[in-house]
């Protein structure tokens, strides 16, 4: 393989032959959405790959797609079928010639939804994150409240307006009423946040008044992606008591282009923290092998500048404890649906994966490096999360990034 | 027409030619599921009635479909088209004979789903409920929260596990922790309630980043349908704070298989109670005309027994209010979204639609007419909600009904 081959990827490339994420593209020379694999600096047409190697028809049905919804209703036999089949394609020399013609330099490649979001459900499973939020709005009580160690709270957000990385993001208007103020007042948040989370994409489903163990939770989830929960912390706090988050986090939340199948991140499988509580029997993971913590290391840039490096092994719930919460009642889960981990942040200072939170919520204000300050964000402010893990090779896999620009209120 | 012909409906049917709402059916015969309207004691079949009747191409692609979701996604203009076209078909003699042929009765019709659910909200926009479980579960302090005079509080719900009158409710686990107990438990929820409410079906989509206003919600709604949303009371107590509800509600919510067109209700038009405060503009409704009020009476029945009659013209904010709501912070809507009301509770208390607030949480239990008395539900009970409104004849159409049967726990 010549040096300056696509297919020449360096063994430590975050994109590579370890990682093999999917996301859907399109060029503007083509603009039909269509199913790709991260490989390098290169995007391989699935379909049309599985075309050029004569792939099983089954298979080819699964990977010549606009979506990543037919892989991930297959299930995960075909998930590993699948995943085998793009290993060698990109891999074997008796393939090479044959794919070569089905790569698109990721330069060009225009990245959309990978998948239609069926429910999204988003958590508060970091203990630092909601000890955090509790010292900052009830300074005076307990931080945690009562079940936050017996259950991983979670709650529905809207699936209609995830959008994928790159997508503007409006200043949402809203009723705020700070303690202070004599009335509620309308107009654009003046308190726009972000959350850095770690997204969990469910592929096969499950039927309603059945349940989800513990230990099936890998049959039902396809993969990772990370996900920019933003957050109008002020239209938040008028709203939410009682029936909790609603106008303040549905005007948008992103999601990064690239999905990583479970199996790219078996290397970074990890014991989850102590738990203090005996967890009730569907809860309990203690004796789980692998662990379901996953070692997936977060850095969050505001313009440019590195703010934060949440640790998302220091969560104290893990995606199969929630997977199994939020199925303990029977509810289904439907191929597309999307649960997120809410903000990850680690105990110190500078692992912190929201603003709130680095800026106590504007107590202690953010200096960065171009001399500019930020308590929350501005217009025309960027926020990226990216993040990667260990990988099989020894070196580390990426998850590639969510990134996103607040643009003004419409008038 | 000759009165033993199924077109012959009688002037004040509760389904008679003012009202006109669409379904979607199948029968044992035919298993595919089409669009149907209800008419008398029959349904028309909507696709095969405009083939039979030589429609426009346009309005034949929308109604000869295997949900409403074509028809809702094209907007008022056609919303208006496609009732003016069934209603003639129905009534007008040069159709009658060409239509007899697509009429099933409806006892034979099996009912599905009527639309996609894309993102469901739940709103809590009695004050009559509101202030209930207020003074239930806060008996000391304001029985509203402060932000409830202000705007229309409302959550996400699970869209997956919204489904169709008449499927069974499996009895939902979880975890449970009352005031008293030493621990967390696990099992089956032991304060399974109802919640009796009016559903609003989203049609046409909005952008995201923009906002529908109240004089534009019609241009958005397309029908109504009844909802209830199956509550366990223990497992929501336990977990809501502070995110709100999540396996207290997600494990089921059964709506109506007739969504009756906004246009049929134009007679149940009626001005809600006055507010106590100042409305922000964008949810001042004061000057509207028509007002957003809706004159529909619902009856609850437990095991047959009539247990509530909670009036819908009581509700403190109206759908557009909600709609107004739900989109002021830039969030986009799509075709089948659902946003209910919330439980519908008068001021008397044979007008509440819950049995938290019918029973005092169970301190003051419903002695029913067959001898039992309920607090909370039990297993085999049958909840069906049903309703009606003044039709433009100066008669009564009907809603349907919504009905389910709850089944033990799975072990």
């Amino acid at each position: 393989l010549s040096a300056d081959s696509p297919l020449a990827v360096p063994h430590d490339a975050l994109f590579g032959a370890h990682n093999l994420p999917y996301g859907v593209f399109s060029t503007a020379a083509d603009p039909r959405r269509r199913l790709g694999v991260a490989y390098g600096e290169h995007v391989l047409d699935a379909g049309a790959a599985a075309r050029a190697t004569g792939a099983p028809a089954e298979l080819t049905a699964l990977l010549d797609a606009p979506s990543l919804n037919p892989l991930l209703a297959a299930g995960r036999p075909a998930w590993t079928r699948a995943r085998a089949a793009v290993t060698a394609w990109l891999t074997d020399e008796q393939h090479r010639t044959a794919v070569t013609g089905a790569l698109t330099p990721r330069a060009d490649a225009i990245l959309h939804l990978p998948f239609e979001v069926a429910d999204y459900v988003d958590f508060y499973a970091s203990e630092h994150h909601a000890t955090n939020v509790g010292r900052i709005f009830r300074p005076t009580a307990e931080p945690l409240p009562p079940n936050w160690k017996h259950l991983p709270i979670g709650y529905h957000g809207r699936a209609g307006t995830v959008v994928v990385s790159g997508t503007p993001v409006v200043r949402p208007c809203g009723q705020r009423k700070e303690p202070g103020d004599a009335a509620a007042v309308y107009g654009p948040s003046v308190r726009l946040d972000i959350e850095a989370e770690v997204g969990f994409v469910v592929g096969a489903p499950s039927p309603q008044g059945g349940r989800v163990a513990l230990a099936d939770a890998d049959a039902h989830v396809f993969g990772v992606c990370l996900v920019n929960d933003w957050s109008a912390r002020d239209l938040q706090a008028w709203e939410y008591v009682p029936l909790g988050p609603f106008l303040g986090k549905s005007f948008a939340t992103s999601v990064s282009p690239w999905v990583v199948p479970l199996d790219a991140l078996a290397p970074a499988r990890t014991t989850p923290p102590p738990r203090y509580t005996e967890p009730l029997p569907y809860l309990d993971d203690r004796a789980a092998e692998p662990p379901y913590g996953l070692d997936i290391a977060l850095e969050v840039r505001l313009n440019g500048h590195l703010v934060s490096r949440p640790p998302f092994a220091s969560m104290y719930w893990t995606y199969a404890q929630m997977l199994a919460h939020l199925t303990v009642n029977g509810a289904s889960l439907r191929t597309g649906d999307l649960f997120a981990s809410g903000t990850v942040s680690g105990p110190a200072r500078d692992t912190r994966g929201a603003l709130i939170e680095l800026t106590w919520n504007g107590a202690d204000p953010l200096d960065l490096p171009d001399g500019t300050r930020r308590s929350f964000l501005e217009d025309g402010d960027e926020v990226t999360i990216s993040a990667t893990a260990p990988s099989a090779a020894g070196t580390r896999i990426g998850l590639g990034e969510v990134t996103g620009r607040v643009v003004p209120a419409r008038p």
